[in-house]
């Protein structure tokens, strides 16, 4: 199947679920349930969710079991975008180019706003028709990837690295816990529920390392050469804040073969799985992997921008 | 056994588990843990732990299968207190008797720390040593009575209802949900943990109706005419922010009889259930809820202060 089709076909659905778990479980209507509402129909790349179901589907296991985690790890990423933009953290006024919750609903709505989608996530993972062995596999590893030792343990890290510089491994650090938690969880999450063996999780697991690095590398890139428009931001404002990023320490040339250079081991790693893993009565088939991995390359054009 | 003695020894050990989970899921033990620690060892009442609890050991239940998600459930009321307390929400800065975490650790650390206890909460319940089932049934119903259509929602309407007069009913609904979603989760978790049938689970659900309500028209009360070391904040506060409050509505004696009639219906349901049920091999003996729905009566010596 080729990925642009799936992930058209696919995200739609997901984003269904996204807004029928919220009309199905919250009762008032009221400025709650619209300020949820506002913040996870605001778009996006929607790059997690994609992963989940892009491994379930390489790994021959049926996509509908993923709708449902899709969607709670959309919230979860969701919930740190509007606390991330929050006055006291980021400070930012628009996200996606659109204003974000705070401007609209102000600060306690959107603190609270966030709260509830975290909440929300676990519950609909607990109620996702999966067996009772992943819905518990699934929680502990999203609140793992999600808490005090991942996510938001990264997102302290960031603002205490920020305006000092940073070695590139303390800047690894940072970006793997405050970004590469939860697209390693995407991608569990795929293989846990595609049944898939412990050794091809494993190798799923180095897969998500280097495409999670390669997401954040190509994201400062794309802020020194980018346009606006794609990264649905303002350029330069790594600079500007005087943040370390990965040209800032390998120039932009060296950040783009560190870059490459992840992108090809990802590859290597889907390749390997597609050769040795066979189960029976499942036809194994890496290549929605393999153009998510494509995507993520720097072409010509942009750079020449 | 007595209350007190249960209160002590018990409390002792879920207050060592709640640090515990901290300690060996936390990496670093850098500013987030340090806040996420303050925040959990501020003390307060454990009002909710210690229901779960009682309910598992007056239903005959092992005490220490309760141990998990009575710290997790405080780390929920914990995160709950940091988030209310922003500048954003209620803006206090003292909270039983000392600074508020973002007093301390500033605007964002304590956004996050609310965050990460939050998430942990989940971790906690689902890597707790219960059955499949039971983290299962849990986790849906922590994040139910903590979410969208629960606390949080309570939160808002809090906010929404400031400086507005709300009538009774509304008042009760916005407490229902603010601080009796949380009670109610307590006692269930309780039950569950005790493997009890659905119809004294059932029964229970009704007396953490009443003693949840009986738990807000106490603190309103209290409020009014009860002395600032025993609530740990400024008395006098709801009548400052005119905040609807039981005692305004019923005036306090109206108020007075509203907390009797519930406590007493609270009394009525677990002399009811000693009275019907009888498994097997298990001791039904309601003393410990007794004792804490009696510690919920305004006491003379309390209203002559």
């Amino acid at each position: 199947m080729e990925f642009s089709v799936f992930r058209k076909e696919e995200l739609l659905k997901v984003e269904q679920r996204m807004i029928e778990w919220l009309d199905k479980t919250q009762d008032t209507k009221g400025t709650l349930y619209q300020a949820m509402k506002y913040s996870l129909a605001a778009g996006g790349k929607r790059i997690r969710p994609l992963l989940v179901l892009a491994v379930i589907k390489s790994l021959g296991g049926e996509v509908e079991k993923g709708y449902d985690t899709a969607a709670a790890l959309e919230y979860v990423h969701t919930y740190s975008l509007i606390h991330d933009d929050l006055p006291a953290m980021d400070n930012d006024e628009l996200r996606r180019g659109k204003p974000t919750s705070h401007i609209v609903y102000g600060e306690a709505v959107a603190i609270l706003a966030g709260d509830a989608l975290l909440t929300q996530a676990f519950e609909v993972i607990t109620r996702s028709e999966i067996s009772l062995e992943q819905k518990v596999a699934l929680t502990v590893a999203l609140a793992k990837s999600a808490g005090a030792n991942g996510m938001v343990e990264g997102q302290i890290e960031d603002i205490e690295g920020e305006s000092q510089s940073l070695s590139l491994e303390a800047l690894k650090q940072v970006h793997d816990k405050k970004t590469g938690e939860l697209i390693k969880f995407a991608v569990y999450a795929g293989s846990v529920l595609a049944d898939a063996p412990e050794i091809v999780q494993q190798q799923l697991n180095r897969f998500a390392e280097c495409y999670g690095l390669a997401f954040q590398i190509r994201d400062d890139i794309l802020d020194v050469i980018g346009d606006a428009k794609e990264l649905g931001k303002n350029i330069g404002q790594d600079e500007q804040h005087s943040k370390s990023t990965y040209p800032h320490l390998l120039t932009l040339e060296g950040a783009k073969a560190a870059l490459e250079k992840e992108l090809d081991e990802a590859l290597a790693i889907i390749s390997q799985i597609e050769t040795e893993y066979r189960p029976e009565n499942k036809i194994i088939d890496m290549n929605l992997l393999k153009d998510m991995v494509a995507l993520l390359r720097i072409k010509d054009e942009q750079v020449n921008q």
